[in-house]
């Protein structure tokens, strides 16, 4: 098989920018909050692209938006694409890079003479960043039939309307049917979001599994007391508590080993004086794992610790489930066919773990499904720093394209 | 030597309330920051109130105000007193009852037809909750020669103007030299701002000693990361850091027993998000004993265990002292008496350690002097539901009469 045409690089640079006007926010950074009239106005842009490539575009009843080659009715077509949704104070390139490029890998598959067989589309989903509306990746998951469509309309804006209502304001509360399409293959190209490829030099992730992800706000309420009249054993120190627990998460993730990490990044005490006993702290428990079953491990310890500590300290403790995502693992032939298109490319590349969740984890359900990741300098992202090369989008964006046309040419 | 005239408890109470009419605020509450007009109007009317009485009142240069009966320039006064500033959101017993009640104490005094030999003085010393100002206790601490008034003067509020500026404005920047009069004497009454006689049901404390009190913020400064995809052992995560701390000091304080408390009443994280590693932390160390060597002795095995554990972390600690106080031991001989007139008078008593600091520990440097506590309800101060009962409050100023009266017929 013949090299493909090139990705066209300069519009793939162009079309970042433009997209990253919409919402613009200081340092280059940008504020496109889903289903916001910002986001209007970007989801207008794409779909304008997704025409002028002569593309079917088809609009989900959960507002996510596909571009298809002709055929697809016939034949499952080979799926890229990712989000455009960003974060409060976000980047240019987390998600909308993949949008982007699928875009462009597709354009450069339409100028391919020897075009494999099967219909291509490319998508964005709702709500992937979980900013506006919970939970996060909600179009996706919606999509692969993981959360129902009314109870995902019902969830609300932290700002007042309904998910539901702001569909059908900006205009993206389609007629298709959620899971209307079962891809062939599903590859999602996005920015790493984390320091491994950039402190490695390496070029490209193969990215094969996705963590499991636990997180939980635990709530300890002791007593508020005066620090300097208050002997230590009369003491119902809810500070305490939480210092503990950080500090048995912290030593539990370093016993387990392996790929478990635990990470206790919120944390609040009230009052907060100096010279005040604190009368309840909060904090959160972020568990992950590409193991289910050590990541349930991880799970069950904590509350025992908990019920030991609050015991002996006469505080009462109380969690909430924020999040919960199984690990996902990604079809083994895909990822082996990334990792061998990168190195055809003279790439250098390594199988990895994401860390983070994106919009594949969910088409995962549905079909073949994988990752492509490219570096992002010092791992920053959800901030406008948020920096990839061009050279690094290039590369990522030509690795898409001939993922995708190698899929599109098996059986 | 016959009782003298009783305190007349219906004005002690009505006085209370007329003072806290000034600068009131919801729930029965006090706002009156140090050199604030409201603080100008309550200083006015005790100044009033010591006129009433005849005594000469005497303004120094840092604004502490003293209302003499005669002959105290010919010999020491045992001398009373206490603060009428407060805190932001203040009960209307702390300090101004000790002031109150000192005037009474003085009126039942001059209707005492067997009135001792020695004069009398009541006082209220600037500044000693430090809201407005720092340090805390100012103005008996320049008075006791702890700090040297120009310094004080500098002293910025924090809404602007220096300690100097707003006595001018306020007309209470007096022309007596701090430290202008050595009282006989010196006995102060307080609630007890803690729990331990509300919760032992004893009427009358004999304070015999103050809490050393070190107190230091400590930063920790370590790496910001995506909690998903920065393995445990390449953290820099200052929440853990400080956890441990807390740990720690919560440990010491236990394994050091005796009078040793420690007390991380103030933590903070930065970004304080689920997902990120911290990459700061600050949290304050409140360490109290009553003996100043086992005080020492906690606040040197602090850096040591920091300097562990931000080595193995690759963190960086700084730290910063607050404030420091060294243990106080009253005269035993007042304290003594105290407790013998408290049981005179068919009061419960204990001996007992002050856990907060007050102006009589800086007095305690000019002459003997010891403190009256009366209960707090539920321990609760610095907050308007401070409560005491009118028949402790009478209790207390009866305990004050007849102390200050032994110790004005004394030698």
């Amino acid at each position: 098989m013949a090299a493909p045409p090139a990705i066209d690089g300069d519009r793939l640079l162009a079309r970042l920018d433009a997209l990253a006007a919409i919402g613009a926010i200081e340092r280059g950074g940008v504020c496109r909050l889903a289903l916001t009239d910002a986001d209007r106005a970007g989801r207008d842009l794409v779909v304008s692209w997704m025409s002028e490539l002569g593309l079917e575009v088809v609009i989900d009843a959960i507002g996510n938006v596909f571009g298809f080659t002709s055929g697809w009715r016939e034949r499952a077509p080979v799926m890229t694409g990712s989000h455009i949704d960003t974060v409060r104070t976000g980047g240019r390139y987390d998600g909308n890079f993949g949008v982007i490029a699928g875009l462009e890998a597709i354009a450069a598959l339409q100028r391919d003479d020897a075009a494999p067989p099967r219909p291509l589309a490319v998508a964005f989903f709702t709500n992937e960043e979980g900013s506006r509306f919970q939970p996060d990746m909600l179009g996706s998951l919606v999509y692969a039939g993981g959360l129902g469509l009314d109870d995902a309309k019902r969830a609300r804006a932290s700002d007042g309307p309904t998910l539901g209502e702001e569909l059908e304001r900006i205009g993206y509360a389609g007629d298709a049917a959620p899971g209307f399409c079962r891809p062939h293959a599903f590859v999602e190209l996005h920015i790493e979001q984390g320091p491994v490829l950039d402190a490695e030099g390496i070029r490209i992730g193969a990215v094969e599994n996705l963590q499991g992800i636990s997180w939980q706000e635990v709530t300890v309420l002791g007593q508020s007391n005066h620090a300097g009249t208050t002997p230590m054993r009369l003491r119902r120190d809810a500070g305490y508590v939480a210092a503990a627990a950080a500090m048995f998460l912290h030593d539990l993730a370093e016993r387990m080993g392996g790929a478990q990490v635990c990470t206790v990044g919120r944390l609040e005490l009230f009052p907060n004086y100096v010279n005040v006993i604190p009368a309840r702290a909060v904090f959160t428990a972020d568990l992950r794992n590409t193991d289910e079953a050590k990541l349930r491990e991880a799970e069950r310890a904590l509350p025992v610790f908990l019920a030991e500590v609050s015991g002996r300290t006469s505080t009462t403790v109380t969690t909430r489930r924020l999040a919960r995502f199984e690990p996902v693992v990604f079809d083994a032939g895909v990822v082996a066919l990334i990792a061998e298109t990168a190195r055809e490319l003279g790439l250098s590349t390594r199988r990895m773990t994401s860390g983070a969740g994106h919009d594949a984890q969910m088409m995962a359900r549905l079909c073949p499904t994988a990752m492509i990741f490219v570096p992002s300098v010092k791992g920053i992202s959800h901030n406008p720093a948020e920096h990839t090369e061009p050279a690094d989008l290039l590369a990522g964006a030509d690795v898409l394209l001939r993922t995708m046309r190698k899929l599109a040419a098996r059986g």
